[in-house]
């Protein structure tokens, strides 16, 4: 297994070198905006995890990789599926164990059930949006800064467990003016996928930017187009995050 | 509504002039191995029939278009995400009608009903692979002319119906050695995919050659890679019969 750092040095290499002289101090944004592409190895074990969005209706007895139903049909499958066809002679393994309503806590308790245990090569987080809602419709007690600690505990936990996992974090989303999402949801909202960016910067992570996607594709169809309730996604919106997501492996 | 012939010559010329010219002797040649590019409209209607490999676990009590649990989770829910997310200012209503089991006569008696109740601007239809098998496992008398007249039958009601449709036809298939497709398939099974093809340039529709599709992804990864019973597809064989099915867009 090769070091994170080498990791990062060969990402760069292989971005051709005019294109890393010209930007070697841009190096840590480009990490984590998007640029650096993950290799996918022969394989690899891939893991997505997060809440609802990325759970989306899985059947969660079936504990087999690669299979649809495990998947549930949200951004996770869809992703899945694409890497399945494209890396077919790489023998992946790819799970999703999202789990409808977790929070950052949430994940800690089952970690070394649902990931330790899976040992990923590739890890994708997506959580956030719970840990900040349930402070606006259930007066939980959880600041920005909490939410930092408590994701800086996730994180540390996981690199020293594996050392050597490639992480990809996906920001937090909210379309606004659709249902659940209200002027009542800023500026704190906000707040709390700031903290994400920097959790992805400081862990050197792969950072997906689906706020700034969901935002984009407002230019092209209404917010209710791309989610059901501003936070849930319909079909359209599942595939512009897989979309979003699988542009880190290109 | 442009005619028939008309959409094959704008077809011809988005090729470009030099293609077009190099090219015009084979044209019916290219409208039935997918060359052709349709063209989605705004407001485009889009239906997907067939049997089990389209059906994939659908929702039958949804009759919503563009809602991921009316589409099941086989390649027809992928390509819908993705021509949804790729045409989103398009307004497109993509429905998935398929059930599993049907063959051309069980087609022929609900079209009424969930074809042209639903007057679909692109209809895209994969049906065959019953109409074959239910002669080697439960004694069905049924030739591959008879297939062909049945198919030829449908399809003159749906262009009496509907005489702008656009007619997508996929080739019915089978991945060898993969549980149910044993030795005996052969060579009868071919037969009634020769009739599709037939079908397809008969009926000047985009033909998607799936068994080419499926054979050459063997080069990559074993058949049960790619289906679960040598009919039915993985995750990895769902995205790339949609992948396939898109290249009919691009």
């Amino acid at each position: 297994m090769e070091s994170r750092r080498n990791f990062i040095t060969k990402s760069l290499l292989a971005l051709g070198s005019t294109a890393a002289i010209t930007h070697t101090i841009a190096a840590n944004e480009r990490i984590t905006t998007n640029i650096a592409r993950i290799n996918i190895k022969k394989d690899a074990v891939i893991l997505f995890q997060g809440d609802s969005i990325t759970d989306a209706g899985r059947n969660k007895e079936n504990m087999q990789p690669n299979v649809a139903n495990a998947f549930g049909n949200g951004y996770a499958m869809l992703a899945a599926s694409e890497l399945l066809n494209n890396h077919a002679s790489k023998n992946l393994a790819i799970y999703n164990k999202g789990i409808s309503g977790n929070r950052v806590p949430d994940l800690i308790n089952r970690w070394e059930k649902d990931t330790f245990s899976i040992n990923p090569d590739i890890l994708s987080i997506l959580i956030g949006v719970n840990d900040f809602w349930r402070t606006k419709d259930s007066g939980a007690s959880n600041s920005p800064a909490q939410f930092k600690q408590q994701y800086q505990q996730l994180l540390e936990q996981t690199l020293q467990k594996s050392p050597n996992v490639q992480l990809i974090i996906g920001e937090p989303f909210a379309v606004k003016n659709v249902k659940h999402v209200t002027e009542d949801w800023y500026p704190d909202f906000p707040e709390y996928q700031q903290v994400t960016k920097e959790i992805a910067k400081e862990f050197k992570a792969t950072f997906i930017p689906y706020q700034s996607v969901f935002d984009k594709a407002e230019k092209h169809a209404p917010g209710s187009y791309w989610t059901t309730d501003g936070v849930h996604t319909t079909l359209a919106g599942a595939n512009l995050m897989a979309q979003a997501w699988l542009n880190a492996f290109k």
